[in-house]
Protein backbone atom coordinates (compact mmCIF):
# COMPACT_ATOMS: atom_id res chain seq x y z
CA UNK A 1 0.00 0.00 0.00
CA UNK A 2 1.23 3.49 -0.83
CA UNK A 3 0.07 6.58 0.70
CA UNK A 4 0.85 10.04 -0.45
CA UNK A 5 1.79 12.85 2.40
CA UNK A 6 0.97 15.68 1.31
CA UNK A 7 2.69 17.95 3.47
CA UNK A 8 2.19 20.90 0.51
CA UNK A 9 0.67 24.20 1.83
CA UNK A 10 -0.52 25.65 -1.81
CA UNK A 11 -3.92 24.34 -2.07
CA UNK A 12 -4.23 24.17 -5.94
CA UNK A 13 -0.77 22.29 -6.20
CA UNK A 14 -1.99 20.08 -3.33
CA UNK A 15 -5.11 19.11 -5.30
CA UNK A 16 -2.79 18.62 -8.48
CA UNK A 17 -0.63 16.29 -7.28
CA UNK A 18 -3.06 14.60 -5.78
CA UNK A 19 -5.12 14.27 -9.23
CA UNK A 20 -2.18 13.07 -10.94
CA UNK A 21 -0.96 10.84 -8.46
CA UNK A 22 -3.99 9.30 -7.45
CA UNK A 23 -3.51 5.93 -10.25
CA UNK A 24 -0.56 4.90 -8.22
CA UNK A 25 -1.42 6.13 -4.36
CA UNK A 26 -4.25 4.47 -2.00
CA UNK A 27 -4.71 6.56 0.51
CA UNK A 28 -3.56 10.70 1.14
CA UNK A 29 -2.15 11.76 4.33
CA UNK A 30 -2.88 15.38 5.38
CA UNK A 31 -0.99 17.41 7.91
CA UNK A 32 -1.84 20.70 9.71
CA UNK A 33 0.54 23.03 7.57
CA UNK A 34 -1.97 22.35 4.60
CA UNK A 35 -5.02 21.64 6.02
CA UNK A 36 -4.24 25.30 7.74
CA UNK A 37 -3.18 26.77 4.79
CA UNK A 38 -6.16 25.86 2.56
CA UNK A 39 -8.53 25.70 5.02
CA UNK A 40 -10.55 22.29 6.46
CA UNK A 41 -12.48 21.61 3.02
CA UNK A 42 -9.14 20.36 1.50
CA UNK A 43 -10.16 17.30 3.80
CA UNK A 44 -13.47 16.80 1.84
CA UNK A 45 -12.15 17.40 -1.64
CA UNK A 46 -9.43 14.97 -1.23
CA UNK A 47 -11.58 12.71 -0.68
CA UNK A 48 -13.29 12.40 -3.52
CA UNK A 49 -9.91 11.73 -5.05
CA UNK A 50 -8.68 9.16 -2.84
CA UNK A 51 -9.53 8.42 1.32
CA UNK A 52 -7.78 10.56 3.51
CA UNK A 53 -5.96 10.24 6.97
CA UNK A 54 -6.28 13.33 9.25
CA UNK A 55 -2.33 13.74 10.23
CA UNK A 56 -3.50 15.59 13.05
CA UNK A 57 -1.33 13.90 15.74
CA UNK A 58 -4.04 14.29 17.96
CA UNK A 59 -2.04 14.60 21.49
CA UNK A 60 -4.81 16.56 23.79
CA UNK A 61 -6.61 15.91 26.70
CA UNK A 62 -9.78 13.63 25.67
CA UNK A 63 -12.21 16.95 25.45
CA UNK A 64 -10.47 18.66 23.25
CA UNK A 65 -9.33 15.21 21.30
CA UNK A 66 -12.63 13.79 20.40
CA UNK A 67 -13.45 17.78 19.39
CA UNK A 68 -10.81 17.66 17.23
CA UNK A 69 -11.57 14.19 15.48
CA UNK A 70 -14.92 15.21 15.27
CA UNK A 71 -14.29 18.29 12.83
CA UNK A 72 -11.77 15.79 10.70
CA UNK A 73 -14.17 13.04 10.43
CA UNK A 74 -17.37 15.11 9.58
CA UNK A 75 -15.64 16.70 6.73
CA UNK A 76 -14.86 13.16 5.64
CA UNK A 77 -11.47 11.75 7.00
CA UNK A 78 -11.53 7.86 6.63
CA UNK A 79 -8.94 8.09 9.18
CA UNK A 80 -7.26 10.21 12.32
CA UNK A 81 -3.54 9.85 13.53
CA UNK A 82 -3.46 10.02 17.05
CA UNK A 83 -0.59 10.37 19.49
CA UNK A 84 -0.49 6.84 21.57
CA UNK A 85 2.08 8.17 24.13
CA UNK A 86 -1.72 10.58 25.81
CA UNK A 87 -2.34 7.09 26.83
CA UNK A 88 -5.96 4.93 27.07
CA UNK A 89 -8.44 7.89 27.80
CA UNK A 90 -7.71 10.18 24.93
CA UNK A 91 -7.43 7.27 22.36
CA UNK A 92 -10.89 6.09 24.20
CA UNK A 93 -12.44 9.15 23.08
CA UNK A 94 -11.24 9.26 19.88
CA UNK A 95 -11.91 6.44 19.42
CA UNK A 96 -15.75 6.59 20.28
CA UNK A 97 -16.09 9.86 17.56
CA UNK A 98 -14.61 7.41 14.77
CA UNK A 99 -17.32 4.37 15.82
CA UNK A 100 -20.35 7.20 15.54
CA UNK A 101 -19.02 7.85 11.35
CA UNK A 102 -17.80 4.11 10.87
CA UNK A 103 -14.36 5.64 10.45
CA UNK A 104 -10.68 4.77 11.65
CA UNK A 105 -8.11 5.76 14.63
CA UNK A 106 -4.10 4.91 13.92
CA UNK A 107 -1.64 5.47 16.76
CA UNK A 108 2.08 6.89 16.34
CA UNK A 109 4.02 4.65 18.44
CA UNK A 110 7.29 6.38 17.45
CA UNK A 111 8.14 9.41 15.66
CA UNK A 112 10.82 9.28 12.57
CA UNK A 113 12.62 11.74 14.22
CA UNK A 114 14.59 11.44 18.28
CA UNK A 115 12.22 12.32 20.74
CA UNK A 116 11.63 11.10 24.64
CA UNK A 117 9.62 7.80 23.72
CA UNK A 118 11.14 5.07 25.46
CA UNK A 119 11.29 1.46 23.71
CA UNK A 120 8.67 -0.04 27.02
CA UNK A 121 6.41 3.25 26.48
CA UNK A 122 6.48 2.04 22.28
CA UNK A 123 5.30 -1.49 23.73
CA UNK A 124 2.80 -0.06 25.87
CA UNK A 125 1.16 1.74 22.76
CA UNK A 126 0.55 -1.16 21.22
CA UNK A 127 -0.62 -2.54 23.94
CA UNK A 128 -3.35 0.15 24.08
CA UNK A 129 -4.24 -0.38 20.21
CA UNK A 130 -5.22 -3.55 20.41
CA UNK A 131 -6.88 -3.28 23.77
CA UNK A 132 -9.37 -0.54 22.67
CA UNK A 133 -9.13 -1.79 18.98
CA UNK A 134 -7.34 1.09 17.01
CA UNK A 135 -7.54 0.04 13.24
CA UNK A 136 -3.63 0.80 12.71
CA UNK A 137 -0.25 2.09 13.95
CA UNK A 138 2.38 4.22 12.56
CA UNK A 139 5.95 2.91 13.15
CA UNK A 140 8.93 4.88 11.89
CA UNK A 141 10.23 3.66 8.44
CA UNK A 142 13.99 5.17 9.87
CA UNK A 143 14.01 2.49 12.75
CA UNK A 144 12.55 -1.17 10.76
CA UNK A 145 13.75 -2.75 13.75
CA UNK A 146 10.70 -1.20 15.78
CA UNK A 147 8.05 -2.03 12.52
CA UNK A 148 9.39 -5.42 13.53
CA UNK A 149 8.79 -5.56 17.10
CA UNK A 150 4.99 -3.86 16.62
CA UNK A 151 4.45 -6.60 14.14
CA UNK A 152 5.52 -9.34 16.76
CA UNK A 153 3.22 -8.10 19.30
CA UNK A 154 0.50 -7.09 16.95
CA UNK A 155 0.23 -9.55 14.46
CA UNK A 156 -3.70 -8.25 13.04
CA UNK A 157 -3.16 -4.30 13.40
CA UNK A 158 -2.04 -2.47 10.31
CA UNK A 159 1.29 -1.03 10.15
CA UNK A 160 1.50 2.21 7.94
CA UNK A 161 5.35 3.80 8.02
CA UNK A 162 6.34 7.56 7.17
CA UNK A 163 9.92 7.93 6.82
CA UNK A 164 10.43 6.38 3.48
CA UNK A 165 13.30 8.82 0.80
CA UNK A 166 14.05 11.86 1.94
CA UNK A 167 14.48 10.73 6.08
CA UNK A 168 16.48 7.99 5.12
CA UNK A 169 13.79 4.96 4.99
CA UNK A 170 13.37 2.09 3.20
CA UNK A 171 11.11 0.13 1.31
CA UNK A 172 12.38 -2.96 1.41
CA UNK A 173 13.40 -2.83 4.63
CA UNK A 174 10.37 -1.19 5.67
CA UNK A 175 8.11 -4.20 4.09
CA UNK A 176 9.97 -6.83 5.04
CA UNK A 177 9.90 -5.89 8.52
CA UNK A 178 6.02 -6.33 8.18
CA UNK A 179 4.76 -2.72 7.57
CA UNK A 180 1.41 -2.70 5.27
CA UNK A 181 2.16 0.51 3.54
CA UNK A 182 4.46 3.31 3.20
CA UNK A 183 4.08 6.76 3.72
CA UNK A 184 5.94 9.21 1.12
CA UNK A 185 5.80 12.91 0.59
CA UNK A 186 8.49 15.26 -0.56
CA UNK A 187 10.34 12.02 -2.67
CA UNK A 188 7.08 12.41 -4.55
CA UNK A 189 6.09 16.01 -4.41
CA UNK A 190 9.12 17.35 -4.62
CA UNK A 191 10.30 15.84 -7.67
CA UNK A 192 9.90 16.64 -11.34
CA UNK A 193 7.45 14.09 -12.19
CA UNK A 194 5.54 13.22 -9.21
CA UNK A 195 3.58 10.46 -11.32
CA UNK A 196 6.56 8.68 -12.32
CA UNK A 197 7.75 8.63 -9.10
CA UNK A 198 4.92 7.61 -7.40
CA UNK A 199 4.07 4.65 -10.12
CA UNK A 200 7.97 3.81 -9.19
CA UNK A 201 6.86 3.10 -5.43
CA UNK A 202 3.64 1.48 -6.62
CA UNK A 203 5.55 -0.69 -8.53
CA UNK A 204 8.54 -1.49 -6.41
CA UNK A 205 6.34 -2.09 -3.30
CA UNK A 206 4.13 -4.72 -5.61
CA UNK A 207 7.52 -6.26 -6.69
CA UNK A 208 8.47 -6.89 -2.80
CA UNK A 209 5.29 -8.69 -2.07
CA UNK A 210 5.86 -10.86 -5.38
CA UNK A 211 9.19 -11.90 -3.94
CA UNK A 212 11.23 -10.31 -7.07
CA UNK B 1 -1.81 36.29 35.27
CA UNK B 2 -5.27 35.00 33.55
CA UNK B 3 -5.38 33.04 30.23
CA UNK B 4 -9.14 32.69 28.49
CA UNK B 5 -8.95 29.03 26.72
CA UNK B 6 -11.34 29.92 24.07
CA UNK B 7 -12.73 26.28 23.24
CA UNK B 8 -15.32 27.04 21.07
CA UNK B 9 -16.25 25.90 17.65
CA UNK B 10 -18.35 29.09 16.77
CA UNK B 11 -16.50 31.84 15.68
CA UNK B 12 -18.53 34.76 16.32
CA UNK B 13 -19.60 33.37 20.14
CA UNK B 14 -15.38 32.96 20.29
CA UNK B 15 -14.86 36.76 19.13
CA UNK B 16 -18.28 37.85 21.66
CA UNK B 17 -16.63 35.88 24.87
CA UNK B 18 -13.09 37.44 24.05
CA UNK B 19 -14.66 41.30 23.71
CA UNK B 20 -17.16 40.57 27.11
CA UNK B 21 -13.71 38.91 29.20
CA UNK B 22 -11.18 41.54 27.66
CA UNK B 23 -10.98 43.76 30.44
CA UNK B 24 -9.94 41.20 33.42
CA UNK B 25 -7.72 38.20 30.82
CA UNK B 26 -4.06 39.14 30.05
CA UNK B 27 -3.93 36.42 27.06
CA UNK B 28 -6.33 34.00 25.20
CA UNK B 29 -5.30 30.28 24.13
CA UNK B 30 -6.95 29.16 20.94
CA UNK B 31 -6.39 25.12 20.11
CA UNK B 32 -7.67 23.03 16.81
CA UNK B 33 -11.07 22.78 17.49
CA UNK B 34 -11.97 26.69 17.13
CA UNK B 35 -9.02 27.41 14.88
CA UNK B 36 -10.16 24.43 12.12
CA UNK B 37 -13.63 25.52 12.68
CA UNK B 38 -13.49 29.38 12.16
CA UNK B 39 -10.15 29.22 9.98
CA UNK B 40 -7.13 30.34 10.61
CA UNK B 41 -7.81 33.79 10.56
CA UNK B 42 -9.42 33.84 14.40
CA UNK B 43 -5.70 34.07 15.59
CA UNK B 44 -5.49 37.44 13.72
CA UNK B 45 -9.01 38.49 14.67
CA UNK B 46 -8.15 37.66 18.32
CA UNK B 47 -5.04 38.69 18.27
CA UNK B 48 -6.58 42.21 18.15
CA UNK B 49 -8.20 42.07 21.40
CA UNK B 50 -5.57 40.38 23.41
CA UNK B 51 -2.24 37.80 22.74
CA UNK B 52 -2.89 34.74 21.47
CA UNK B 53 -1.05 31.41 22.28
CA UNK B 54 -1.56 29.06 19.36
CA UNK B 55 -1.84 26.09 21.71
CA UNK B 56 -1.23 23.47 18.88
CA UNK B 57 0.80 21.25 20.98
CA UNK B 58 2.35 20.37 18.15
CA UNK B 59 4.21 17.07 18.30
CA UNK B 60 5.46 15.95 14.50
CA UNK B 61 9.26 16.04 12.84
CA UNK B 62 10.85 19.34 12.34
CA UNK B 63 9.81 19.64 9.06
CA UNK B 64 6.10 19.60 9.57
CA UNK B 65 6.43 21.42 13.14
CA UNK B 66 8.31 24.56 11.85
CA UNK B 67 5.73 24.47 9.04
CA UNK B 68 2.71 24.44 11.76
CA UNK B 69 4.52 27.42 13.44
CA UNK B 70 5.29 29.24 10.79
CA UNK B 71 1.67 29.76 9.74
CA UNK B 72 0.85 30.34 13.15
CA UNK B 73 2.92 33.48 13.77
CA UNK B 74 2.44 34.35 10.22
CA UNK B 75 -1.09 35.07 11.33
CA UNK B 76 0.02 36.99 14.93
CA UNK B 77 0.13 34.55 17.38
CA UNK B 78 2.57 35.48 20.08
CA UNK B 79 3.36 32.15 21.35
CA UNK B 80 3.03 28.41 20.11
CA UNK B 81 2.55 25.53 22.51
CA UNK B 82 4.39 22.21 21.91
CA UNK B 83 4.73 19.09 23.03
CA UNK B 84 8.28 18.59 25.05
CA UNK B 85 8.29 15.09 24.59
CA UNK B 86 9.15 15.47 20.93
CA UNK B 87 12.33 16.10 21.69
CA UNK B 88 15.12 18.83 21.41
CA UNK B 89 14.90 18.68 17.32
CA UNK B 90 11.89 19.81 17.09
CA UNK B 91 11.55 22.00 20.14
CA UNK B 92 14.95 23.62 18.12
CA UNK B 93 13.00 23.73 14.68
CA UNK B 94 10.01 25.72 16.23
CA UNK B 95 12.37 28.34 18.46
CA UNK B 96 14.18 28.89 15.37
CA UNK B 97 10.63 30.11 13.48
CA UNK B 98 9.81 31.93 16.83
CA UNK B 99 13.08 34.03 16.47
CA UNK B 100 12.50 34.82 13.19
CA UNK B 101 9.18 36.58 14.37
CA UNK B 102 10.29 37.94 18.07
CA UNK B 103 7.57 35.16 19.74
CA UNK B 104 7.71 32.67 22.00
CA UNK B 105 7.33 28.90 22.62
CA UNK B 106 6.13 26.98 25.19
CA UNK B 107 6.56 23.81 26.20
CA UNK B 108 4.09 20.87 27.66
CA UNK B 109 5.85 18.79 30.81
CA UNK B 110 2.39 16.81 31.37
CA UNK B 111 -0.98 16.80 30.09
CA UNK B 112 -3.82 17.72 32.76
CA UNK B 113 -5.13 14.11 31.89
CA UNK B 114 -3.36 10.61 32.41
CA UNK B 115 -0.63 10.03 29.66
CA UNK B 116 2.04 7.93 29.59
CA UNK B 117 4.70 10.80 30.15
CA UNK B 118 6.50 9.72 32.91
CA UNK B 119 8.16 12.01 36.10
CA UNK B 120 11.59 11.95 34.49
CA UNK B 121 10.42 12.88 31.09
CA UNK B 122 8.78 15.97 32.29
CA UNK B 123 12.28 16.90 34.29
CA UNK B 124 14.39 16.37 31.07
CA UNK B 125 11.45 18.20 29.15
CA UNK B 126 11.88 21.20 31.57
CA UNK B 127 15.92 20.78 30.96
CA UNK B 128 15.41 21.47 27.34
CA UNK B 129 13.15 23.91 27.60
CA UNK B 130 15.85 25.67 29.90
CA UNK B 131 18.60 24.75 27.68
CA UNK B 132 17.06 25.85 24.82
CA UNK B 133 15.30 29.20 25.70
CA UNK B 134 11.98 28.46 25.44
CA UNK B 135 10.11 31.09 27.07
CA UNK B 136 7.21 29.36 29.16
CA UNK B 137 6.34 25.64 30.34
CA UNK B 138 3.05 24.83 30.26
CA UNK B 139 1.87 22.29 33.47
CA UNK B 140 -1.34 20.72 34.80
CA UNK B 141 -2.68 22.50 37.42
CA UNK B 142 -4.24 19.23 38.71
CA UNK B 143 -0.78 18.01 39.47
CA UNK B 144 0.33 20.85 41.93
CA UNK B 145 3.20 18.85 42.77
CA UNK B 146 4.50 18.89 38.93
CA UNK B 147 3.98 22.63 39.15
CA UNK B 148 6.53 22.81 42.56
CA UNK B 149 8.74 20.34 41.04
CA UNK B 150 9.14 22.13 37.58
CA UNK B 151 9.50 25.61 39.60
CA UNK B 152 12.36 24.51 41.49
CA UNK B 153 13.86 23.22 38.28
CA UNK B 154 13.08 26.12 36.42
CA UNK B 155 13.38 29.38 38.66
CA UNK B 156 12.98 31.84 36.19
CA UNK B 157 10.89 30.33 33.35
CA UNK B 158 7.33 31.27 33.02
CA UNK B 159 5.05 28.32 34.51
CA UNK B 160 1.75 28.63 32.86
CA UNK B 161 -1.11 26.06 34.17
CA UNK B 162 -4.42 24.48 32.39
CA UNK B 163 -7.34 21.93 34.19
CA UNK B 164 -8.36 25.13 36.60
CA UNK B 165 -12.28 24.75 37.37
CA UNK B 166 -14.00 21.72 35.37
CA UNK B 167 -10.77 19.88 35.09
CA UNK B 168 -10.20 19.69 39.14
CA UNK B 169 -7.16 21.92 39.44
CA UNK B 170 -7.48 25.22 42.07
CA UNK B 171 -6.43 28.63 41.74
CA UNK B 172 -4.71 28.79 45.24
CA UNK B 173 -2.81 25.67 44.92
CA UNK B 174 -1.51 26.33 41.21
CA UNK B 175 -0.25 29.56 42.23
CA UNK B 176 1.37 28.72 45.41
CA UNK B 177 2.67 26.08 43.93
CA UNK B 178 5.07 28.32 42.15
CA UNK B 179 2.96 29.17 38.78
CA UNK B 180 2.85 32.48 37.21
CA UNK B 181 -0.76 32.25 35.38
CA UNK B 182 -3.83 29.82 35.05
CA UNK B 183 -5.37 28.88 31.93
CA UNK B 184 -9.56 28.75 32.60
CA UNK B 185 -12.11 28.15 29.82
CA UNK B 186 -14.77 26.32 30.79
CA UNK B 187 -15.94 27.63 33.88
CA UNK B 188 -15.48 30.91 32.28
CA UNK B 189 -17.20 30.52 28.77
CA UNK B 190 -19.96 27.70 29.52
CA UNK B 191 -21.41 30.20 32.26
CA UNK B 192 -23.97 32.69 31.70
CA UNK B 193 -22.23 35.46 32.98
CA UNK B 194 -18.51 35.07 31.04
CA UNK B 195 -17.24 38.72 32.21
CA UNK B 196 -18.40 38.42 35.59
CA UNK B 197 -16.55 34.85 35.96
CA UNK B 198 -13.32 35.89 34.42
CA UNK B 199 -13.45 38.92 36.82
CA UNK B 200 -13.83 36.99 40.17
CA UNK B 201 -10.96 34.58 38.59
CA UNK B 202 -8.84 37.84 37.82
CA UNK B 203 -9.47 38.89 41.50
CA UNK B 204 -8.73 35.90 43.33
CA UNK B 205 -5.49 35.71 41.64
CA UNK B 206 -4.90 39.33 42.72
CA UNK B 207 -5.91 38.69 45.91
CA UNK B 208 -3.92 35.33 46.49
CA UNK B 209 -0.61 37.58 44.90
CA UNK B 210 -1.10 40.16 47.80
CA UNK B 211 -1.72 37.79 50.22
CA UNK B 212 -5.05 37.63 51.35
Amino acid sequence: MLILALDLLDKRRALEIAEITSEYIDMIKVNYPLVLSAGIEIISELSEIKPVIADFKIADIPYISSLIADIAFKKGAKAVIVHGFVGENTVKSVLDVAKKYGREVYLVIELTSESLILEMQSDEIIRIALKLGCHGIIAPATKPERIKRAREIARNIKIFSPGVGIQGGEVESVLNAGADGIIVGRSIYNSKDPARIAREFRDRIRGIRLGY
